[in-house]
């Protein structure tokens, strides 16, 4: 296990994500991190780093290094994904376009961090790593198209429909949505090692979290919910909002994370304990996300700055701010978090 | 197996599809018809009946009346998929609205007949047949998109973009291409009378052949060459208008018979002797689809009439229309089925 595990050759130094949450998520951290089993305990390092981690903290793990090496990995599932040089040309160009542009590889490495925390080989969530990431373009090529959130900048590059047209973006969406199970479900995705008689069981499982986790019950519905609230002249309510950013964004990572347990092998009580962990990563994620378009550049950020900005959206940010920025606001989502039982003992 | 069996309690009568190509469907159902084992003979008569059947043909099958049990029973489970009164209410409602608005529903009872004809339950396949039916309606949502065909008629009522809007269309298009794979993935779609040990690896089988025949291999890539020829000045080339067909229509009409054939624990032999059936009718489904475009108004079709002829697209009917009307196109057509072992002896 230990050379799949997400700790192994990990140098001693912690990249910061965000500073100002830091004591709190230290504190969690080594709560956590107090729990008996030793990958428990290191799940709760990468978990705490990702949701809010100090520069000055010294632990084992680089978090840079770590989804540096897990995105190189991603990629080679990535682009040998989608042929390049088979027709239809332009539909495979778009699809290699947007999903090959870059971008952090987040989901990918939680699903792969998620799997080997609970004992499985790399290569068993590998495509289901790459499944998550074309998912996230998915949905982003359909969201920046004109009749949605209408952006032309999205990883530092054109997005899909100025390129390729608008007709194309809306088929080229489709097609990476339905490679994303055909990459979960296609047999040749696994190495012949997984368990014969359980493998395929996790897979289906899987895939019931994967399809749940896009559609109204996630992804689609936070779109939908963010879509109204965009166009609406009343301020956005709290609950909404966490709403938006639960479906949008957190819903993914959820995914994510608690795919990479299942095929992983891991027991009900670890995914569920997972889950919970990630839905709070998610959450934070989308506020950090709003937080950086509010402070960063176009060119920093490699999308249309201020975006999100327009109309009542500046509504949401005020309160992230507030979230954020502030101690009150911060000991908040600690408590809300705390209250869902969000930072349980695993 | 005789309760689930396509032909259990049928009378004695054929409904037409097509009158003109009976004769050499009558001699292909007839060859097909000799082979040694009965569920072969009665699934040619089914395939024979659905490629081309004369209303003077005598068999002991009537296909309108099999079609109307099987869409009975899968609009319950299509109904029941998707929650009537859940936020967000208008991405439920615009799925609603798209799905249930009436539909043959082709290839839901072709994958239901594809189970029982290999023995399998009824019940086996009913997740997967709702979910080619979802799929289906996706692909109609997203065609039917202003920056697509632009049309405003679909199933006799204006089409999703038309009572929703467009970035609604585009959502609840994706929120059921995910809810196909929920459907066919989660626990719950299925009864307990499944065979635990083989059943998970038919449902990952079932569901790579779904995600196959939806993207760039298959119905997505229909619809970017057919998108590609609408706008051409060239004559359609009958290999690209092959390529059209094969992929747009035929790839789902083949993945149904498929995969109802996988989930009702059919043989590897059976399996592929159904599909190269169901490719021979998906090409003529939709060669029929075209010349019933030519040849009905828009009241009897529920969709905008002689919408395929604009531009360039008249060539691609005139051939159809030689295909299909003429004994040298007939024989023709026959003749390349036959080339290929689509009329095997199954």
């Amino acid at each position: 296990m230990a050379a799949f595990h997400p700790m192994a050759g990990s140098r001693i130094r912690i990249s910061p994500l965000l500073e100002v949450a830091s004591p709190v998520a230290k504190a969690e951290a080594a709560r956590a991190c107090a729990a008996p089993y030793a990958a428990r305990r290191r799940f709760s390092g990468i978990v705490a780093t990702a949701v809010a981690a100090s520069a000055s903290a010294a632990t084992e793990f680089d978090l840079k290094a770590y989804l540096g090496e897990k995105a190189t990995a991603v990629n080679r599932v990535l682009d040998a994904s989608i042929p390049a040089d088979e027709p239809p040309a332009a539909l495979h160009e778009a699809m290699r376009y947007a999903l090959l542009a870059g971008g952090k590889r987040v989901r990918p490495a939680l699903c792969l961090a998620a799997c080997a925390i609970v004992g499985g080989r790399e290569a068993w969530a590998m495509p289901a790593a790459a499944a998550v990431e074309i998912v996230h373009t998915m949905s982003l090529v359909h969201d920046d198209l004109p009749c949605l959130d209408d952006d032309d900048l999205r990883r530092g590059k054109p997005t899909c429909h100025v390129v390729y047209g608008e007709p194309i973006a809306v088929l080229a969406g489709d097609a990476l949505l339905s490679l994303s199970f055909h990459q979960m479900a296609r047999v040749d995705s696994y190495p012949p090692d997984v368990d014969a008689d359980k493998h395929p069981a996790r897979v289906v499982r899987s895939i019931a979290e994967l399809a749940r986790c896009i559609g109204s019950e996630g992804l689609v519905a936070g779109q939908v919910v963010d879509l109204q609230m965009t166009g609406s002249a009343e301020p956005v309510p709290i609950d909404r909002l966490e709403y938006i950013h639960l479906h949008k964004t957190a819903s993914l990572l959820e995914a994510s994370v608690v795919i990479g347990a299942i095929l992983g092998g891991g027991s009900d009580e670890q995914i569920e304990r997972l889950r919970k962990y990630a839905r709070s990563i998610g959450l934070l994620f989308q506020v950090i996300d709003d937080i950086l378009d509010v402070t960063k550049s176009s060119e920093e950020l490699g999308k249309t700055a201020g975006k999100d900005l327009d109309l009542t959206k500046r509504r949401q940010h005020h309160f992230c701010t507030w979230l954020i920025i502030s101690p009150i606001g911060r000991t908040e989502f600690i408590n809300i978090a705390r209250d869902r039982n969000c930072f349980g003992s695993f």
